[in-house]
């Protein structure tokens, strides 16, 4: 009892701290003081002032609205004169963080399900019959084959499929160069609404202000605009939130960088550039359906929010303190290292520092040195 | 040979400990103990057992299928008595985590290709010919213009466009109160499949039910729904996963909160609200394409799954611990200023710690202490 | 003055160094390097070779295009012979990082506005006016009710309601077995163009092909594709990036794997399997619009990027480092345990180690040891 109590005491009111061998030599002295320096402005500068180490970074939350303005005619012998807008070219009307113009179309009109000669390829070629499987069907088929062999033209023969007929294709080229959107968000409460209606983004001169032009985003990416409208593509609008919430709202501005996302070499892609089939279904008075079916090319812009809001939390400034003070150690095994084997009197000093213990049973307790 | 030998053994046979100064002192023993505590505290409670240091966490993976269900009605003079329902008003059909449901609908009907006056307002105004501009199309264009002023009404001329004609619209109101929205996964184990199909989520009452009133969220959200149904707008439902994987998996429950992800306030917006524009098409008899514009209006639900699952990791643990430890010696550090400056028996003590070292060549070993 | 002066000498030309006790003890010192090899095997084998720790990880921005191709014909009563193509079936028509293919469906074809039975159930069957309200509508309703009870068929009476009618619907099942999906993206530079054009995903043979055919997808995650395909489903197409930016580009190849991600067991879930309903609508030759309502049962597929690119950075490796250094310490307190409380010869140790300084006034600085 009497022996528990004399360890609490001596467990409370006992401090231990090491002995110290203070060496007074300019040498060992400013090498290690600039290694302390050194870590020192490692953990301050680095660590804590430039990658706010003393924050926990959260990610951002958000949803990008986005609304696309702008008509644009074509003139095509298929379809005549004919006027584009919104509700013609953005498929699908609405989707989540992501827009789709169509730049560019394909038609095939009057569409109805029956039999009619596949299109033209090393496969689909035939001279009778025997050359076509009924219920043959192959990744790039356009429908089902019936078996019989019949003219594509007045020169060629395909195999017969069961599909939606006819197949052939009139391209129809239809430019939307002027095409702008707004976007809902993001938008910064130091502006004015009226600034806000008539600004339209540029790099240089309104890097903050949401309403873009289509071409522009496309060229900023380095891109050609002509080239991507009649092919596809995907286009990244990156908006970059780095805020830090130390530090007043009003500095938390984003920043709109833009990228191409697929693949524009083409001889490393399975399709290059973007593009997708839909169709408007018809009903004719006899109650046949018809479709006109449509290949649509165009660039979809994905909108990608990165953000990143630092705030000031415990945990990540107490692992980067608790570390940075282990680094301080190494300040001293450095000038152990310096004063125990490269200095002339490192005899000396090793003498100084070290007690040396012998465990053998009959040893002394100091033998090579002399420590006081 | 035997020099490296002996090097070796002393390598693995010797242990070097820090010789200690134990200084009996009630007062700077309990202020080492009381900051070791508080460390220890830090260490133990905050970072082990509040913020969980010991895990690894992973984001979670997640997909969430919806369903909508709800019919509604409407009665106004254009359209005449009309019933919606989910093929009606959920557009697209689907989306991938999101769902938009219309609430408000602005009609054009009977839309075709052609001439007509364009929507009356400063620009497109005109009193002759020479006002408009044969190919001009700004951002808030309907159609693009031909040089011709014609007029809109009875007093009132505008520049002719080649649009979709006519561009007069019709707005109908068709507030959905009714909506409901399952959602097909985010099912806990324990509850039966009787409770699943009748139960609707309430904050208070069945905080895990997976079926929502759309009326509901938002004024969960804080919103007024009647306004935001004319407007439209963006709500998230989140869906908040913080499992801990250490223990068993019937404790891994969501919850689900609301939020507008919108900016309501129309002044710092260049669009409030929520909306966007599609068509129908049809072909008449004679084979000539009109279209009904729909304007609409509507809350679109962004479903953000948000889900830590910790685990417990080596890594973390280990890096916790380390720089934990490394804060141990703060104490030190901070009872050595204690002791050896503030102290009336600094000098004592300083003598007892420090053995002072001259780097001097005729310098004696030992000066100013007389370290025993 | 010249004390300051004395200081900030004393503090640049001074070094300080624990004193240390060596003891010559083969148990101990066995003890001590044991300890410390784990911890260096653990730091440098573990944190830093196998987790990476002298890198900072970025998360990866990627964006997937994908296109599905195959025709399919079915055969029913009610729609006759059909033939099937992707603007059939893909719905809608493009979606970012998913795409939806329509495997079964029920249609119900020409429904007009307009007031027919409710279909049977225990809510909507009646035996007169008086069981129906007028303007009553529940979660499960088709329309509105009207007030009246009406005949269904010869044996039962339904509520009357306003809605899309007719109500019955008749189903068409169109499985869908050979569509394939080729994704623009994710492509080897390494693999040549034609390779792309033909080869088929498969784990073992071609894992690195971005060609998917639909039923091994859902059979690689271990589903039964018959099954998904009727009742609908979700599935993950997951592709892992885990770059080590370190190393040469071509490393960095994408993994694929598959899972389903909607909950297949239907007694837990609100509706198992996944549908949703749409319509598309057409106008007889008198202007009436009428539309075929299709619930289109199907897999949805989901493709999830993941991906980590490890770069090396200053900050992981300096923390790592730091907690490393300080678990070293983790040994020397472990050894001075052993050595201090275990063994034979402790309080000789102790003796050695320890130098006693007591508080009190008239104390002696030496009072149990004899430090030398």
């Amino acid at each position: 009892m009497a022996a528990c109590c004399g360890a609490v005491r001596g467990f409370l009111f006992e401090y231990d701290t090491p002995r110290i061998v203070l060496i007074r030599s300019r040498k060992v002295g400013l090498i290690n003081r600039a290694v302390q320096l050194a870590i020192l402005a490692y953990v301050i500068g680095w660590v804590f002032l430039w990658e706010k180490g003393y924050q926990e970074t959260d990610s951002v939350v958000s949803s990008v609205t986005t609304k696309v303005k702008g008509v644009t005619m074509t003139n095509t012998s298929t379809l005549g004169t004919r006027i584009w807008d919104v509700a013609d070219y953005v498929i699908p009307p609405q989707e989540k963080n992501a827009v789709f113009i169509m730049t560019n179309v394909i038609f095939t009109l009057n569409q109805s399900q029956g039999h009619c000669p596949e299109l033209p390829d090393d496969n689909t070629e035939c001279n009778n019959n025997s050359s076509c499987v009924p219920g043959y069907v192959s990744t790039h088929s356009n429908g089902i084959q019936t078996g019989a062999c019949i003219p594509y033209n007045s020169s060629i023969k395909t195999c017969e499929v069961f599909a939606w007929c006819p197949l052939s294709s009139y391209p129809v080229l239809a430019l939307l160069v002027g095409v702008f959107f707004p976007m809902g968000r993001n938008i910064l409460p130091t502006f004015s609404s009226t600034y806000l209606k008539n600004c339209i983004y540029d790099a240089q001169t309104d890097p903050f202000c949401p309403i873009f032009r289509l071409g522009k985003i496309v060229e900023a990416a380095g891109q050609n605009f002509q080239e991507m409208a009649v092919e596809g593509g995907v286009m990244g609008l990156q908006i970059n939130w780095n805020c830090n919430l130390d530090r007043a709202a009003s500095h938390c501005v984003p920043k709109y960088s833009f990228r191409r996302l697929d693949n524009k070499d083409s001889a490393n892609t399975v399709s290059p550039g973007y593009n997708f089939r839909f169709a408007k279904y018809y009903k004719d008075s006899s109650g046949i359906e018809t479709r006109t079916l449509i290949k649509a090319y165009g660039i979809r812009l994905d909108i990608i929010v990165f953000g990143k809001a630092g705030k000031f939390d415990v945990i990540p400034t107490m692992i980067n303190i608790g570390s940075g003070l282990a680094l301080f150690g190494v300040a001293t095994v450095l000038c152990d290292i310096v004063v125990l084997y490269c200095m002339k009197k490192r005899y000396y000093y090793r003498e100084k520092k070290y007690k040396y213990v012998e465990d053998y049973e009959l040893g002394t307790s100091e033998t090579y040195g002399t420590d006081s």
